[in-house]
């Protein structure tokens, strides 16, 4: 599910489960996981870059098949996407977002804890869409949103839902640089090799020091999976309260009558 | 002094205090009181605009009228200020204000502590002139200041008391959308109605969650009147050490001065 | 080293260190000085321009000198650049800078404190490049960068010790204003100017509302030495432990291999 290409000292992790790269939870298993080889090799990778494909970084929670599972499976996912966050945000490595196409809700958390953000021109969007199908923000990800674009834009972005064009991402701070789709990736590699040459001590530190809040944001959270490590679901006094309490969001009225009635929607158009 | 349009589930309070819809301790209680009134009947309105005349949404402060006032006189107004700037803050409603026109000073505060603020093209200026009145800034409308616009840019605008165009107070993030005066209202309620069409709690909940800070503002202000409350001003120990010292200011002899020189420059200009 | 202009209430200071204004300890110290002085004539002066040379705002620290000097040298050093910073934050009067030119690390690091910031347009370039001469950022310079450009430009800035144009600066927010070489200072004076003119109380008392935060910055740094005062450097105990890390950061192999290398590398390139 996580294709590996390296481009000398930076190693390219492109999100590979089609047709959508839908986030399930062994998706980000596996890319929580590969984060952690990439700093366990960090004698040979210096710096790393997370791409999508074509036309799709990845469309966020895999909310059909999120809906069979129970509470317990649902505490695991949300276990397992704030460990990817918690382990995007306090990366030894420096990693730079390649967004190749549509990026909503998951698609575009995963980028706010990256280091840069370069994303496809085109007829693509992204946002935090979450409030659309039924699901209140969970504080963190609003947290990290208001720490790249100010808490004005933070705010209407999250309160109503709204899915923007990368050149409206680019102009409030969601994204950082607009390029043609098929220079994306090349320049998210070029920007992560000039990273990857800077003074190592030096820029480590300065990186460690301007992302320390971002780090932070994760020390009410609770435990949720050291290194990827997502525990069984069984027990909910390890989630932490703010998991818990996404999780009653989860399964309220609202959000499942919201949630059922958008995959409906999808299924009725593709069939 | 408020009237009130219904546009399907959006309520509009219209400021009407001619000629330029001034503050008087008044009409900033029966605004509070027309926001307290939109929420208890949340069954039929489910966000608000604020608007104000054609070309001037209001003029801030009625200066002319509070000189005539005295301590415990401005003590009340400024209670009936901070319960109305906490009353828009912490509203279970979305307010989205309709800047008509000219909005100086305690207009622009208003618009501060709405959800979004679309502001009429044209000869109109906007911005916390506070300062150029001879009065210092109160903290929490600087803090609201630097929620929308940042740090820099509130500190320049608030230390200089500079008004600025709309298209300016568009470029810095003091208003959000700048369009034609005849499309002002229309705008503002068709973002009211958008709001008010989301996921009830999703969106209840993520925008309480993304304003608390503009609410805990008023946590060390003391007790300035509950839902519009506004005491009657003959005990300064319930007013808020925050409320006292803006008293003081005001009765500082450099605040004093400015303002009857202001008002003595309009009186001759209109006589 | 220092250049006084007076502009009717707005006094200048010119770094006049030749060729490059580089930061010397003398000149750090020159230039507190120069603000105390002022700030004790306040009755004469109301507000302060920092400029540099045509072409050369400064070079910032003067590492070809530093390397000759050892750890008590370079702790002087440092407690003067922190008390200098400090002396600009919590100027009592406004200071305005007019980058008159090339404004990288050091150079930059003084116009962060300022009020406000008018740079030279043309092929002159700003920044906090201090992670490319293999120094890690120190935390107020970092913060102080925050506070201007936000969080996502002062990460990216800071980490990749990118130097930027004078029109790039401006987008970001570095610096306020772009004007042509030959009317920077002439702007700069004219901010200052208007300041100098607002209700004097008002302005002050709301100016030090709006860079409390920037003065706090300090409070964790310990004693660098009130007004200027810098110490003997032989007893690391009061020097704070901010800058007993910078200096261990000095004295790092990277970063004194990094530097050594930059000064070898220019004293080729001038012959």
């Amino acid at each position: 599910m996580i294709e590996i290409i390296e481009h000398g000292a930076v190693r390219e992790l492109r999100l590979a489960r089609p047709p959508a790269n839908a986030l399930s939870p062994d998706l980000m298993a596996a890319l929580t996981a590969a984060l952690a080889r990439a700093v366990a090799e960090a004698a040979r990778v210096a710096a790393l870059v997370l791409s999508g494909a074509p036309g799709i970084f990845s469309a966020g929670l895999d909310v059909p098949y999120l809906l069979t599972l129970d509470r317990a499976g649902i505490r695991a996912m949300w276990r397992n996407l704030y460990a990817l966050m918690r382990a995007l945000a306090a990366s030894p490595l420096p990693v730079v977002a390649a967004i190749t196409g549509h990026s909503p809700a998951g698609g575009a958390v995963l980028a706010l804890f990256c280091d840069a953000r370069v994303m496809a021109d085109g007829d693509f969007r992204i946002g935090l869409n979450e409030v659309r199908v039924g699901l209140p923000l969970p504080p963190v990800i609003l947290a990290a949103m208001r720490r790249l674009v100010g808490p004005r834009h933070a705010e209407r972005m999250s309160v109503t839902g709204a899915l923007v064009s990368a050149a409206e991402a680019a102009r409030i701070g969601l994204v950082d640089e607009v390029v043609p789709p098929d220079r994306v990736v090349e320049r998210a590699v070029a920007i992560a090799t000039e990273m990857a040459g800077l003074p190592r001590t030096a820029m480590a530190e300065t990186r460690r020091l301007a992302r320390a809040d971002l780090v932070a944001l994760f020390d009410g959270v609770g435990a949720v999976g050291e290194g990827g490590d997502v525990g069984d679901g069984a027990d909910g006094s390890d989630g932490g309260d703010e998991i818990e309490s996404v999780l009653d969001s989860w399964f309220s009225v609202e959000a499942q009558t919201t949630m059922r009635a958008l995959v409906e929607r999808l299924a009725r158009k593709r069939g």
